[in-house]
């Protein structure tokens, strides 16, 4: 928080909007601080482990120093900002009501659709942020790549879930298992875990293309797992753990759950998912809730879970461009997480 | 418009999202279609204009080639796109119907408040080009900080705009005219004048800091005397010709008009603008035509006209920095323009 407190400040006093009148400067500070802090923080406090564990890996000697920790939060931060940026964007598309345990933003007060700029600011603000600290570093080009790619990719994914699953419509035939590792692996699994990975290498002095192709490689995988447990939990989890109660199935989501029961349904179950997937009543998301109960949805989750932490752990231990423990310490967070 | 076909076909077949499902591709390609070429595209054609200027300057003999003239109409598109994407996201927060002569983008047939995240793709297409067709060159890091600068710029411009005149809210105090040359230098001038000349002086070799210093200054006040103009142009144009009824008093817009106004007022015609501004029917929007007429704004504008006219024309003769002609092309665009 001490590094957020700083790279606020920097903001709102930035020479490139220096002399706003302070009403300006008001709104700017209260929308950051009311978008950008409040969440698990996960993405961004990744950066720094990774540099720690690349910093311990002895067979790659780092000229270690506070101020790396310090780029590697930086860098946490603006992950955290791209995060800020596509949530309040997702809550207006979405309509939804709120977020991390508040309105969400274009809901506060005094908000409304000016949220709609709020977001490019949130964006903006990133590329202030990378130039001031990082601008005279060998690896700025790169990584503004990697931020516009990032960028580019999940709002692609975006997109991919929009048209795969409009809103009011549902076309159970474009639910097939491909556009849904898709859906993820754009929407999620780049921001969330390659692009820390990524930035913790680049602060850690690490540039080979091989190194970032593995790392490409494995985080893909584990975002894409990463976001079929959150499918699961959001019908099995526990409201109470989970905090809040899952609506996957009567928003007509394409969520894992879905697309697994189309694989598997005889006939029959194809006619009930067809009518009662995607409609808000409580019959309907029984309905769907029993046919998955009938197809042993839980139980093809968890051996799917068991299969896919088997997998990524053999390829963790297999690879030898990056230490094992940047991937296995991303994993063991989210391996049978319940929340 | 050859080039334009060029960039949207890369842009679609783009490797970072490449394996689209047909739905989703058809979604970008009619996005872009919709929103990028149909303005009257002066921002985009005067970046090959500027470039033909410095390549025509006997003083400073250029490496000209086609594929400089290419590249300038590239970056053109680029400020093309970046003004779709502000574009985009104004209409759904300022609640507007139609834009160039068809509906507004988000209330186009089966888009919506998707057009939160088209918004988003339109901008991240600008940073896949630049990386694509520019990702070699030497000036790459600063082509890259001016548009994001342009794009800091423009928001906040946005950000001080919406702060100073909330929907529904007049509080005429706040509508000096420092404020208002903020918001225009900020939400017109860096992107509509100073970022073409930046993309044409970086296509023709320049890289002096001198240059873009003297660029800045001398486009900037373009950017004021323009929007100035557009003001004016909104009470005073001739519908016919300017394509739109002008609603700035209604719609409580802190214009240059009520600026000026709000200088030159007696206690009593302070009074009727209290009153009158702000407010959407005929007598009041009559009473405050009637404040505009004892003030003799429209003798006011162009005494400020020709004042500004006379002003910009010794900067630019008397600099030497650049040729005299890449400054006066577009000044002779815009001087005394009917719309």
């Amino acid at each position: 928080m001490k590094v957020y407190t700083v790279l606020t400040d920097e903001l709102v006093a930035d020479e490139l909007i220096a002399g706003q009148p302070s009403f300006s400067a008001d709104y700017m500070r209260r929308m950051l601080d009311y978008n950008v802090p409040g969440g698990k923080l996960n993405r961004g406090l990744a950066v720094g482990d990774i540099l720690g564990h690349l910093q311990k890996d002895e067979a790659r000697p780092l000229n270690s120093t506070e101020m790396q920790m310090f780029e590697a939060n930086v860098l946490g931060w603006c992950i955290e900002w791209l995060q800020a940026f596509f949530l309040v964007a997702d809550d207006i598309m979405d309509n939804s009501i709120t977020r991390r345990g508040q309105p969400c933003w274009y809901r506060a007060e005094g908000v409304g659709l000016v949220a709609c700029n709020d977001y490019i600011i949130l964006e903006s603000c990133i590329y202030r942020i990378l130039k001031k600290h990082f601008g005279q570093k060998p690896y700025y080009g790169l990584l503004l790549d990697f931020f516009h790619e990032t960028t580019h990719q999940t709002a692609h994914g975006q997109l991919l879930d929009i048209t795969t699953a409009p809103i009011g419509t549902v076309d159970l035939s474009k639910y097939t298992e491909e556009t849904y590792l898709r859906i993820v692996t754009f929407k999620t699994a780049f921001y969330s875990f390659y692009l820390p990975v990524v930035c913790g290498l680049l602060v850690g002095g690490t540039n080979s293309e091989a190194a970032f192709n593995t790392a490409k490689d494995i985080c893909i995988q584990m975002g894409q797992y990463f976001q079929i447990q959150d499918d699961y939990l959001d019908c099995y989890g526990d409201p109470e753990v989970i905090g809040k109660v899952g609506t996957d199935i009567q928003d007509n989501k394409c969520s894992w759950l879905v697309v697994q029961a189309l694989k598997r349904a005889s006939a029959a179950q194809l006619e009930v998912i067809k009518e009662h997937y995607g409609r808000d009543n409580e019959e309907s998301i029984q309905r769907i809730k029993e046919v998955f109960v009938e197809l042993e949805l839980e139980r093809v989750f968890k051996e799917y879970e068991q299969a896919s932490y088997e997998k990524l752990s053999a390829e963790i231990s297999t690879q030898k461009e990056l230490p094992a423990e940047v991937f296995t310490a991303l994993l063991k967070k989210i391996y049978k997480r319940q929340k």
